[in-house]
């Protein structure tokens, strides 16, 4: 797929600076490019660190300004928006293998009871179960089980051996990766004669359209209603969402999050990786909360929260520059201590000069 | 399955307060019910929160004293245990699936030298290794593999794609959720010239009795002797116990608990979730590790520990609340600092005036 | 497998200290040792400390001469390196399974176009995909999905129900453990009018020779280039490696640790349990995280690092016990300022004696 950096600039829609006749034959990231590679910065700060030599770098124009071409300089792409036009140049040089066309296998199990959607791949080894229901367009990979009753939506991706327990339901466009499972039994026990007894959970899980459930994800199913997760929410690998957990819209978490039971979130809410929420804590709207924080309560809409126990940024960054004063703090207390001592012994002196004097 | 009010109250051994001829078809959770539905409450406070308009409600003598019952508000069913007895009505309105009854799917893998109970169910996909002995009563579901040599005990369920390496022995109604690794190596090697070496593990696994691991759970095989789970131990989803560890009875682990390996534990140990523990350490009977917590040597029987390092919550709160009056104190030393200064200049004032005098 | 300790002795190459009759038949731990069992100890004070009664010990030098035996100690085998000794005599007493000779399973998928390695076993219900290419030698257990376009080195062993997505490339003997997820997309979304729109992922995942991947671990797949582990890295049960992290050779981590997108490691690097890496950073050659330590930007070569945010040992440790110190401090410092205006009054009653008397 070899294309010359002025094609590549036309079919791109951006505007060519430098030599439009080099011809480049796929994208790399900035450090590993040759001359042949196509890539991107995304600001001027970037562009100055680039130590491979490119055959054409995408930008904008303001970082195009702020780093005059020079004959050394690889010829480049201006655009509006260099990631989206990167994705673009990376979609053309790399096209998505098509979709494969492979029907039910009959080397899959489905149960007669199933229905199963036209256009439909399920692979080798994937398991569907009684009653199930799925719509238009799914791909089922090897070794994915559907267990009975599960109604999955038109166009869903379910990698393999990822697992559906029982009456789970899945929207359109929803992808899980591979050995996620969803809608196993919520944690929750009775101690009855110093014996745990299950609580049954007869509840369920709803993932609205667009979720996507990273790879080895667990979302577990309610006692009574639904864990729901929200209309576009995306979680990474390894995420715990626990029983009766209701996430908002557009929610997005990093790996190793986990949220304790009946958690509720707003929209837009993002987890970077390894945070804790305790049950029945609430996220707000467009809140956000930083790596490894530990949540209880109530987190208000847009703040972003840091810590465990979590606070307000910007209280627990001076929380954080402070105790790192505390050392410090320590040899003055030891300092003025002393100080007062001798101040002590100064007033004593006088006081008993004083008292000299008076008796005198 | 429309019940009365009254018929329920007779079914559930309650006393009724109020209207019994309403007519109920589910059990709801206290946000989500509608009159149809029957709720319980724990407490008056929770009571005294209740949001939706329920068709009636379970809650205890001391709840509908506290709350006395006016014209608007739905009838009550009055017991001593209202969760559990919320838990006889969601099973009567939901009663359980029954046990399928498939046998052994042909479309199951089973070495001919395994032994399988009577009564069990092998689902299709799962696979049956060479010398397998497993119970009476046993479901393994689609996608389990069961390695050589592991001894299931009686009424064991094993859900889909959960792994047993081989030699691994599970006790009697014992419950693995999905994507359970029971058995694989410990994590131990020797750097020979440069170069990790792996140590055979040669141990096994044992889970006692009426243990529960939950999905994507790990518990790795013991170097020498086995890695033990005591009975009635319950596991949440996505918790790691490492070689050689032996958890004691009835311990209950939220999600994303890691164990490194040779921990022990007494009985009626709790851990909230993501709560890491050091390898050696010990847990003593009836303590609680606190979310997040980071443990390291003895914790002592009964004692609830939080933190990282971990210590007694007593402790650790005052720590805590103490840390955060450390910015209040900085600006208190520095004006302590201030005020030294002065108070050094006034003796000085005074100490120079007497020398005058004295000089005068 | 009875033998004398003489043989024993024989056998390990070791000097015998004691009755040389003593008949063994196994190894065991330290803390489960009966008469009949081999034990080692690395020290003089792991020997101290011993309190089963085993049939023969393997100990050093040095531990001899530290511990003078006794007619009642059990006979002992001096050796250079204890360890090494007791996994030789722990194979002696337990020789592994001879490698299984199943070849290619009927009850395996298997597509037409992939390529299979001579003496290679693919057990029932393993998946593998289009174009595969496999090395000889390779052990492929139950449930395995290998997906298109994957190359397997040679004496590979993936253990049950493990997953490689397409075009993961795997050098020679590598060990992936059961339910582990090789190459599922990177977590990378563009928000685009109010809706995550996916960043396609065309790059891949390089697993290097001698790499071994814990259970249910998850390795995301670079956006363009590779993700790549370095040669003869083991990773734990539950770590999760990000989209485009170079992880060098000989690195060493522990269970459920994290690491975010574009970390690069040097060689012999350590994590201890739960560590989080954010995006970007770099951990030197030789450095070691500390359990739980949360890590930004770069970590020097040979340092250790604890904490969150994490710094140098000696920097942590010293901040740790001084913030033990705080309540201490605080109450300090209240003495401070009620000492403060003990003085401010005694000087207060000076200067108004000075006033008085200079007004006198």
């Amino acid at each position: 797929m070899r294309t010359t950096v002025q094609e590549l600039c036309e079919l791109l829609g951006g505007t060519l600076a430098g030599d439009g006749s080099v011809t480049i034959d796929d994208v790399a990231s900035p450090e590993t490019a040759t001359s042949a590679h196509l890539v991107y910065t995304a600001s001027a700060a970037q562009y100055r660190r680039l130590e491979s030599r490119p055959g054409a770098v995408i930008l904008d124009h303001e970082t195009h300004q702020a780093c005059p071409q020079t004959d050394a300089d690889a010829p480049r792409i201006l655009v509006g928006d260099p990631q989206a036009t990167f994705i673009q140049a990376m979609l053309h040089f790399r096209p998505p293998a098509p979709r494969q066309q492979i029907g039910i296998s009959p080397h899959a199990f489905v149960d007669p009871s199933a229905t199963i959607g036209e256009d439909c791949n399920v692979h080798p080894g994937a398991h569907i179960g009684p009653d199930v229901v799925m719509g238009n367009g799914c791909d089922i990979h090897p070794g994915v089980v559907i267990s009975a009753g599960c109604h999955i939506g038109e166009n869903v991706t379910i990698h393999p051996n990822a697992v559906l327990y029982a009456g789970v339901r899945v929207g359109n466009r929803v992808i899980i990766h591979a050995t996620a499972v969803v809608g196993a039994d919520g944690f929750g026990y009775r101690l009855e004669q110093g014996r745990f007894a299950k609580i049954p959970h007869t509840g369920t899980v709803i993932l609205e359209d667009d979720v996507e459930i990273g790879a080895g994800t667990t979302v577990d199913r309610a006692m009574i209603g639904a864990t729901v997760i929200g209309e576009g929410t995306k979680l990474d690998n390894q995420v715990m969402i626990a029983h009766n957990c209701r996430l908002g819209k557009h929610n997005a978490y990093a790996s190793q999050v986990g949220f304790a039971g009946s958690v509720t979130t707003g929209d837009y809410v993002r987890c970077a990786g390894q945070v804790g929420v305790a049950d029945h804590a609430h996220i707000g709207t467009g809140s956000t909360l930083g790596a490894k924080a530990g949540i209880r309560g109530t987190v208000p809409d847009g703040e972003t929260y840091h810590g465990v126990p979590a606070g307000p940024e910007r209280e627990q960054i001076k929380l954080h520059l402070t105790l790192r004063k505390v050392p410090e703090m320590r040899s003055q207390l030891g300092q003025l201590v002393k100080q007062m001592q001798q101040l002590q012994e100064q007033i004593d002196a006088l006081t008993g000069c004083r008292n000299d004097s008076a008796a005198a």
